[in-house]
């Protein structure tokens, strides 16, 4: 038996080597179009700022202690161009193939610069992998921008500005749509926009870019220009032979996570997966999705019997300290899924006044008729990651607001109030129905 | 229709202000015997220790604000000796006599000192009221004393140890259990002790104290001695009225806060509250307990309909900078409780190694045969709080290890790992079934 997984960064490897862990005798090949394999993406702003020193301290893993440790052979410069089902078999650019008998297609996303014009300018960059970052590095280093304009108002994109700000330049975040971090959402949307202002970002929402010029973007002046408009999931050769693709564009999955194609499994960022709280597949590429799901694929094409229960869309991201960070259903993408959503927000101390806690912002969304609660956000430079996973935990298992009311969250002066945030904003909620 | 509350600290002026909001016209009043209401007892170790400076800082209330803002009678100084039901009459040391419909016992606990000769003396303290941390602080500017030692390993034990320690004192912690904050749990007590140790606090498990002597306790030469020797139920005058106190000692409550007595009330740490958990009656008296249950308690005897859900057992605790966080139930107590108990322990970056993550270590019990989460334990410098309400709200939606494995939990590099320290202590428990 065979596998081959396409693919080595997050769900590639994770499946990988859940693989092996199944079926320690199963033959496994990755195979990887770039140069190195199992970084952490989501790590690379932070490497531009130069708070992470080395590119290399990003890498988790590399080819060899795959090789050595678990027996899997990894490939990487080795780009699969189509897929022979019928044969069982990959295409590489070199011309040979590679047979399978279970395939784990984990092709990845790119970015999506559909109808920019200007893209290929050597001071446009994307933030998509580890050569992006490096030449982005050496870029500031070289050339010594003043002034960037970054495409996108995405998580990627907001970090890129934080990041191009530390470095001194001028930075303004452009993003077509009136919301940014993906979210349908005004009040975060204007939290983000605050929070970038006083530290000297501009956002411009609502800027439909069409074109790069060698000085300017959208009539902005510029040395530089990121773009972080959107991910494009990889799916043309997996839908060459077959594979169904999801509305949202990704591949769409089981809960085995195995596509139409029986023995042919997707996972990552060029995959859809269930979200709990509509109950409908959803395209949310991330990295924690990528990883486990990754593994459940792994698991099934080894002969294993997992599944995975799905994602609420819990995400978490830092601007010049603030954390911002969102799960489920914001109240107009409740209303959109067909719910009859109620909300309410509220600010309290992240801790004890007395203790010199600052201040939080929480929301809660919940269903009318049924009194579940959909999705939250939490917005504040202290606990906001433990609140937003508690949220999390709740929309996984379909809590309803009376019960997240009385949750026994932990209370000690150094850590949280006697009143947790998330518990006053639920009374609150608790008053709309 | 008038309601009584007795005890206005935390689950008494929840009960009082709860019952305002459900009924505007009901006449409440509120009779606590000390000086000063509504106060956050669990800062006075803080205050204890300078962090806080003054204890009107730990005051949430006054009595004007209740009896202005609430219309609300609070009286301050004024015990309740004894309550004749049949007259529906409570009597105050005064000799004066208070009519009610609905009464709501909060009448707290005091420090459990049974069986220790010589708490009397000037240089006992106990840390239960505003008076105690007061008097504590005037005798360590006063006195100057240079070896304390704290009997009982509690929260606040350990927390008055810290607090001591950094006011230049030598001390000993002496608790009579093999282990110490109240949870059969020998590597959190080994975690405690390292973590006293290396700030200069040495702990003694297995030590009963009979007698506190002028200058020294179990042979520990000592000017100081902290009493936290555990918590005993204000129970006597509802006991007096046939009103049924548990197993524990605590009085027995449904899940409407109302004792067998109709219309008699109790909630705080005079009452047991159910155990999500286990499904039985528990004793464990902890401020956010006290004020959820006290807010049910006070809406049914204003004629609200409410219910408690109960508590899992959710605490933490500082020492030196270092959270120790517990929930739910340990293996030993999930033993004892009948459950087939199995448990995963780990230790992973709270960060990425990339972002100088420091090491956190997650415990999780789990039940063998319905493979349900029974509890977990946190402890490390970042992030306890945030995972163990995690941990929390996952068992108080009865989760099994299947699921928690799966959680959307936030990532991005300056908050979590891509794998967060939960799901890797999943991940291993998994291996255990």
């Amino acid at each position: 038996m065979a596998l081959v997984v396409v693919g080595g960064v997050a769900a590639g490897l994770s499946a990988a080597a859940r693989a092996r862990r199944i079926d320690p005798r199963l033959e496994i090949v990755v195979l990887e179009k770039g140069p190195v394999i199992s970084y952490g993406a989501c790590g690379l702003p932070y490497f531009v700022e130069g708070r992470v020193h080395e590119a290399s301290q990003l890498v988790v893993y590399t080819p060899e202690y795959f090789r050595k440790e678990r027996n899997i052979d990894v490939r990487t410069g080795t780009k699969v161009v189509s897929i022979s089902h019928p044969r069982r078999e990959v295409l590489l650019e070199s011309g040979a193939r590679v047979r399978y008998d279970r395939l784990v297609i984990a092709t990845g996303a790119r970015c999506d610069s559909a109808g920019i014009a200007g893209v290929n300018q050597p001071h446009v960059f994307t933030l998509h992998t580890i050569e992006d970052a490096e030449r982005m590095r050496e870029f500031l280093r070289e050339r010594q921008p003043k002034r960037a304009v970054v495409i996108g108002g995405g998580y990627i994109g907001v970090e890129a500005a934080d990041a191009l700000r530390r470095h001194g330049l001028r930075v303004t975040v452009l993003d077509r749509s009136v919301n940014v971090l993906l979210r349908e959402d005004a009040w975060v949307t204007d939290a983000v926009r605050k929070q970038l202002e006083d530290h000297g970002v501009e956002l411009r929402t609502g800027v439909p870019v069409q074109q790069i010029e060698p000085d300017r973007v959208a009539d902005i002046p510029c040395d530089m220009v990121v773009l972080s408009a959107g991910f494009k999931p990889n799916v043309e050769i997996a839908a060459a032979v077959g594979v169904e693709i999801g509305r949202s564009g990704a591949i769409a999955t089981d809960e085995r996570m195995e596509t139409n194609v029986t023995g042919v499994y997707a996972a990552g960022d060029c995959a859809e997966v269930m979200h709990v709280v509509t109950g409908r597949p959803a395209y949310i590429p991330l990295g924690t999705t990528a990883n486990k799901a990754g593994r459940v694929a792994g698991a099934n094409a080894a002969g294993g019997r997992e599944r995975f229960h799905g994602i609420v869309g819990t995400s978490i991201v830092g601007i010049f300290g603030m954390a911002f960070a969102t799960t489920g259903l914001s109240i107009e993408q409740a209303r959109r899924e067909g719910f009859s959503p109620v909300s309410a927000r509220i600010e309290a101390q992240a801790r004890p006044r007395y203790f010199q806690g600052r201040k939080t912002t929480v929301e809660l969304v919940a269903d009318r008729a049924t009194r579940r609660l959909l999705g939250g956000a939490v917005v504040g430079e202290e606990g906001a990651s433990g609140r937003i996973n508690v949220i999390a935990t709740a929309l996984e298992s379909r809590m309803r607001v009376d019960e997240f009311e009385q949750l026994d969250l932990a209370y000690s002066p150094p850590f949280a109030p006697v009143w947790d945030p998330l518990l006053i904003a639920a009374q609150q909620l608790l008053k709309e129905f």
